[in-house]
């Protein structure tokens, strides 16, 4: 078993950089901040024995050798970097639980078959720079490493330079590292496991997820002497789109989501018609048909109201991953360990996107949640039990183990 | 007659204060580009012979004298500030009308029996400080001085010292300035004359007013892990709200207007459920008691809103004004003074408030709209023909000079 008094400590050490006022953490990708976590990280790696390599997109492994070099590592991590209004856990658990079970190898003396790794990815949260999921997304070829090193922070600041500047420009091709299998702890990031009392979450799947930008064109109009007859109010029509989106996501549970969580108004002043409403579109659910079904009702729905209405409605995809079911020896290890330890668990499909879809493209790839406070994450406020860290940790150490073997 | 040319002239040699690349006007409340329109206003009614009055909310008078001194003056006027993207006609034609029928009685050698006045009102617009229509509110006592005078602008600048700066803080006290009646001639901001063909619009009264903050408060969550049935979402709870506002409107026909024009979420981003959303509501009417039946649905919808969702929906009152039906003799006067000028012409009730709605609480007042392009108006794009503006502004000289005799 792990040391969850360790686990925790190293945790509350990694929350200091970057702590905000309201207990939370703002560490954005490759800042000075976030530099300075992973110089922390790294240090206790090297402490712990670990040996480093970073590759082009400032990916960072910390190797601990096997007893059969011909074996690929046992890989687990997760993401240094926060939201700008994050909390202490998302992410940073899973980097330090993969420390924390280092730690607990070199305690017990125990040496494995396959060498166990733990890797931070770079840029996971997408706060500051898009795409989200830059490092491992790099790392399974989603999308190049130029598109990568282009992206700009909204000073104009890229990502090749900010890598350079703070020291994480590795040598490594992304992509040429060898996994065995892959797994990731997580805080759940919602309230499925709390609300059914469970501490493990096993994690078969994670959602699809469909991004869409709407515009809806009218024309701004005084609100006074507009007659309600004459109005091309762009927000009226906006709305009917915004209530279907949650229509379609309520027509295919228990997975479907739909959520509009952005939303701007030209000229957005008080006694003018709206002229034009731009917003969002998030649509997810685990089965890849019923997402392109939910696509399918979604532009359906705007061709109608396009038509209904006489009004302009433009609608464009800006991203898109299919669902990603997990590797059932992964899967299957977690639940093993989970029962074995003697852990409540339940079966949790994410809904959040994470480092674990695009390692899983490589290698065998399985997820563990534990339960975080009222669900809420990327919230200065997010928080989880210290119990809940270590059992998810202990999981972690033994679903590794029966990869890695003995 | 007026002479259509120079009105024209004018209102263009205006427009070039505060001039803005698209064709419009940016000449805010009391800064410097306001003051180099009213000094060039003052100083073409100096130049027409006219003397001067500044009251202590900048308001201006400026008085062609009648042969009887204990006659109140027949007073005509609007306002010299625009929108931050206003147009060149809005206000300014108000102004520019009354200077051009002091011209042709000049130049017609007319002697009236009660002095002619022009004024223009300070902070009509209420785009750098609120409230509106903010001279012509302190005359009338709709609000105090002091309430005017510690009005800030985005930057902390207050009226007071900005009335200062720009050397318009008169001597007189609002209110003591005696009208024997008013006139207000304005392009309509709206698409009714236009869509009917007509020149001339008769306005019997102004619609009353009434604007609301609502704030709906759910709770902020992850878009991907929470299912639909657990969310609190602030947004889809106040798209009914944003709805029902325009169904209220639509069941108080032809004046009823109800409009959502300013939204904003928190924390606004793509995969974050609303945890907030806050936007105002504009109802009007004509008839008071269907304005107040508008306010009373309109809270009863919000009840049962609250009721329904379970979440928190707050509802202020921000601003308020009745409507104003204008005096029998100042419309009878507008009517008789079109008819004998042989225009097309229809009644138009004013969906927007004007300077005309508090002269109107000391003294018989009218008002008379040409059409604007489009019915566009707080827009760059804002246009006038200049035929109309002529026959407004000849109908303004026959009104004026009913009133106040030859
Ligand atoms: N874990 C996480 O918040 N990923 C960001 C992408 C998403 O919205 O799921
Ligand atoms: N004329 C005008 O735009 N007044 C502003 C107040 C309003 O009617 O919305």
């Amino acid at each position: 078993r792990i040391d969850g008094g360790r686990l925790w400590a190293s945790l509350m050490e990694l929350a200091k950089i970057g702590a905000t006022p309201k207990g939370g953490v703002k560490r954005l990708a490759l800042t000075d901040l976030e530099r300075q976590g992973r110089d922390l990280v790294v240090g206790w790696a090297r402490e712990a024995g670990l040996s480093i390599t970073v590759d082009q997109i400032g990916n960072v492994f910390m190797r601990r050798e096997g007893s059969n070099p011909a074996l690929a590592p046992i890989v687990t991590g997760s993401h240094i970097d926060t939201q700008p209004t994050g909390g202490k856990f998302d992410g940073n658990y899973g980097v330090l639980a993969g420390l924390e079970v280092v730690r607990t190898l070199n305690d017990l003396n125990i040496t494995t078959e396959a060498p166990i790794e733990v890797a931070f990815w770079t840029n996971e949260e997408g706060s500051r720079f898009v795409p989200v999921m830059m490092g491992s997304g790099v790392f399974c070829g989603a999308f190049s490493l130029e598109t990568a090193y282009a992206a700009k922070d909204t000073e104009g600041k890229t990502v090749r330079d900010e890598l350079a500047r703070i020291g994480y420009m590795g040598d490594q091709v992304p992509g040429q590292h060898p996994i065995g299998a892959y797994f990731e702890t997580h805080i759940e990031q919602g309230p499925v496991l709390e609300d059914a009392d469970k501490v493990i979450g096993v994690v078969p799947a994670v959602m699809g997820l469909s991004w869409y930008d709407c515009v809806v064109t009218g024309m701004e109009a005084h609100a006074g002497p507009t007659p309600m007859a004459l109005r091309k109010d762009a927000l009226q029509v906006s709305t009917r789109i915004m209530q279907e989106v949650v229509q379609i996501a309520n027509r295919y549970p228990p997975y479907g989501r739909g959520t509009v969580g952005m939303v701007q108004l030209f000229p957005n002043s008080r006694n003018v018609i709206p002229g034009e409403v731009k917003f969002s579109i998030d649509l997810r659910n685990v089965s890849d048909e019923l997402l392109g079904t939910m696509h399918d009702e979604m532009l359906a729905f705007i061709d109608k109201t396009r038509a209904e209405s006489g009004l302009a409605v433009s609608i464009e995809r800006v991203s898109y991953y299919p669902p990603c079911p997990f590797h059932p020896d992964c899967v299957g290890a977690v639940r093993a360990a989970t029962e074995k330890l003697g852990y409540s668990t339940m079966d949790v499909v994410s809904g959040a996107g994470h480092d674990a879809i695009y390692a899983a493209r490589l290698a065998p790839a399985g997820m563990i949640f534990v339960p975080c406070k009222d669900g809420i994450s990327h919230n200065e406020i997010e928080d989880a039990k210290s119990d809940h860290l270590e059992a998810g940790c202990n999981v972690l150490l033994h679903a590794m183990l029966e990869r890695a073997k003995v």
